[in-house]
């Protein structure tokens, strides 16, 4: 217990940067081992824009870079945001220069992470991102920390709130995707351009860094099968439920005999499973693990408060001292990321045909799905006014991607069939 | 990452030290931060007993003080269990002699962890329980850790397997506390003497230790109010789920303006709330901050493998070199723990009233209720078979405990009762 101050340089003054910066003049000894940390040091896009916080008596950088490099500062905590750019060259920066890093950036950690690790176990200093999965609740600290001593079969769990937002809404309020996204948008869920969140990017940058925590190989983000929510019908979460389901957006990573699979898709979770429970916008994940069983862990994802206490933490963390690989072992020796084939991956699904109101749809239907191999486990056929045809719905038990992709294309072509079949997950959870 | 080889004593040889052991023999290169950990010294009450673990290479003590001292090891393991004795004894010993101590010992520490965490932080040797408290969950490093950035107002959860198992079985099956303990017995999920878990006491040591976390006060088990599931009735399980409740051993920790509350009480929960569907020996733990907002984890609380991890992740925490409190604060500048007056506690409560099956009984109780200040949410009348008596049960709105206690005294006296009336919390959760 030392007693030192550290002097700690802040790229990106947003909510999260703003809720720091408060936070750390409230609280520079909130750490228990005795260290202090001080800001002295911000960068951001425009010095004199409005904030909430008083940062005339701090030193500025027109250049996150600059700030990164600084003999000034003890500690980098990066909040730009983006996996390239300005905030990359600043870790990078940060780390050569021998400076323990925070980051809430999930873009940086699961495009650019093994060579981060590599440079900043090379410099022997931290490279923290509690922040950047989950917000406030420490996804990351358990799955680097406490199942150090387990084997991880998967994780799954709901990991952007913004969508779950969405989604609980239009269930809620039977209204489009498209009316609540203007919504989300205009409460400050969704940003202004909401691809990383509804296209799933950000949920599978989420998963990717898990998975290479999980799995100790290197995060792939490139390798992640990726649906967001924008195609998610009103019509679709109706049916869903009728057939007593839930559709939310499932991040999952898994480990097999033939790889890793890592994959973000709207899935159907049973109603009275957790994470079809964790509704607004909250975050959820379920971990198995070998001798630890399976653990559940949920909360806030995001926001100014959840995210800021994430990044206190890690600077905590780093003021222990303690000396521990980025990932799930030391740079040099994460194992390479085999991907499986999505087509050998094997689950439920959940179909939605659109029919012409004819004699003998059904009997189509159901051949094909038998030619195909595919046996079903529940079905409804249940008129929906509006809906432009029947729609015929149906979960498959457990069935090969390929044989599924293979009756849907089938399918499509029959003379009752209006449009191509509607293919969602059953999450394996 | 000095690659430093660790050789670890093992005080207690039971299944999660059989479980260690076979860890450590497997995988002594475990920790990714490059050191390794062999166990090189054990200790147990019969040295001859059968085990699945081969000890024949390593050096045997009858007397765990005498492992703990040894200077053949660097870290000791205590798994000896009990507040007091030797357990105590060997801890003592090994903190004195500068050896990082690693235990699951919930009752040593919830007794005696702010004398024990001041013998550590005055020799700068790491005290560790993660297995303390909910086997594998990382409870202990999620509130130490995580949250330091944080200020904590409440956790309440689901702390004690076994009673969780009996209840649950309770339910399921429509059969008595006795009975199900007794398959309980019969399983291995109750022990012999199943008073410390039955009674509430073992759940009482752990949120006793997730209080202190929680509040940076010195750990205080003997202010801890505490009442296990023994008198809990196959009845009430019943009555509660046709009012929307289902009953679990409710422990939680809370901090008001008069000081800390720490209880240990079977109580209603919702039956939509994730406490309520935590079934089986699951344990659940809900943590309230001001920053993070509400956090949910759960998962199993006991058995060998998450245990032996956890004791594990601890172990690999050591060797990190990382210097913290063994509490949120040191141990010198611990709060004292202020106990807030029961009788101020102010809370939901269900009541269940036996009565003669006469005119008049109903008058009278809500009359009495209405005069001792205590409001009725919801009422249920409803016969039972073979239950001696009508009982009426009812949950009242929130209500300060000496106006329910006084209520339910002038009830007892009332001619038309027959018994004490039964109360039980709901829980704030």
């Amino acid at each position: 217990m030392t007693n030192k101050t550290w002097r700690v340089g802040v790229a990106g003054l947003g909510t999260v940067g703003g809720g720091l910066l408060q936070f750390l003049a409230d609280r520079p000894d909130f750490a228990p081992a005795g260290d202090r940390a001080v800001v002295t040091a911000v960068s951001a896009r425009s010095k004199s824009r409005p904030r909430t916080v008083d940062i005339s008596g701090l030193t500025w950088f027109d250049d996150p870079v600059a700030l990164a490099g600084s003999s000034d500062i003890d500690l980098f905590v990066e909040l730009v945001g983006g996996s390239d750019g300005p905030a990359k060259a600043a870790v990078e920066t940060a780390l050569k220069a021998g400076k323990p890093v925070v980051t809430a950036n999930k873009a940086l950690i699961a495009e650019h992470g093994a060579e981060l690790a590599a440079l900043a176990e090379a410099r022997g200093v931290p490279l923290m991102f509690e922040a950047a999965v989950m917000g406030g609740v420490p996804a990351v600290k358990i799955m680097r920390e406490a199942l150090v001593g387990d084997d991880i079969d998967s994780v799954a769990g709901i990991l952007n709130g913004t969508c779950n937002f969405i989604l609980s809404e239009m269930e809620k309020t039977g209204r489009s995707f498209a009316d609540v996204l203007r919504e989300a948008q205009a409460l400050g869920y969704a940003e202004a351009d909401p691809t990383m969140d509804v296209g799933g990017f950000d949920a599978g940058h989420k998963i990717s860094i898990l998975a290479a925590l999980a799995f100790g190989c290197a995060p792939n983000f490139a390798a992640a099968e990726i649906e967001g929510i924008s195609n998610v019908e009103l019509l679709d979460i109706k049916l869903a439920k009728d057939l007593g389901y839930r559709i939310k957006l499932v991040a999952s990573a898994s480990r097999t005999d033939h790889g890793v699979a890592v994959k973000v898709h709207p899935s159907l979770a049973p109603l009275d499973h957790p994470l079809a429970q964790a509704g607004g916008a909250l975050n959820a994940l379920f971990i198995e693990g070998r001798r630890v069983g399976r653990i559940f862990v949920q909360g806030p994802g995001a926001g100014a408060g959840p995210t800021a206490a994430a990044v206190a933490a890690d600077i905590a963390d780093v003021m222990t001292g303690a000396v521990r690989p980025v990932f799930q072992a030391p740079a040099g020796e994460l194992k390479p990321f085999i991907a499986v084939d999505p087509s050998r991956t094997v689950g439920k699904a959940y179909l939605r045909i659109m029919v012409r109101d004819e004699p003998g749809a059904i009997a189509a239907i159901s051949e094909t799905l038998a030619e195909c191999g595919v046996s079903i486990d529940s079905f409804l056929q249940k008129p929906v006014e509006g809906a432009g045809g029947v729609p015929i719905v149906l979960v498959t038990h457990a069935t090969p991607e390929s044989n599924l992709l293979d009756a849907i294309s089938r399918i499509e072509k029959l003379h009752a069939v209006l449009e191509r079949p509607r293919l969602l997950r059953v999450a394996r959870i």
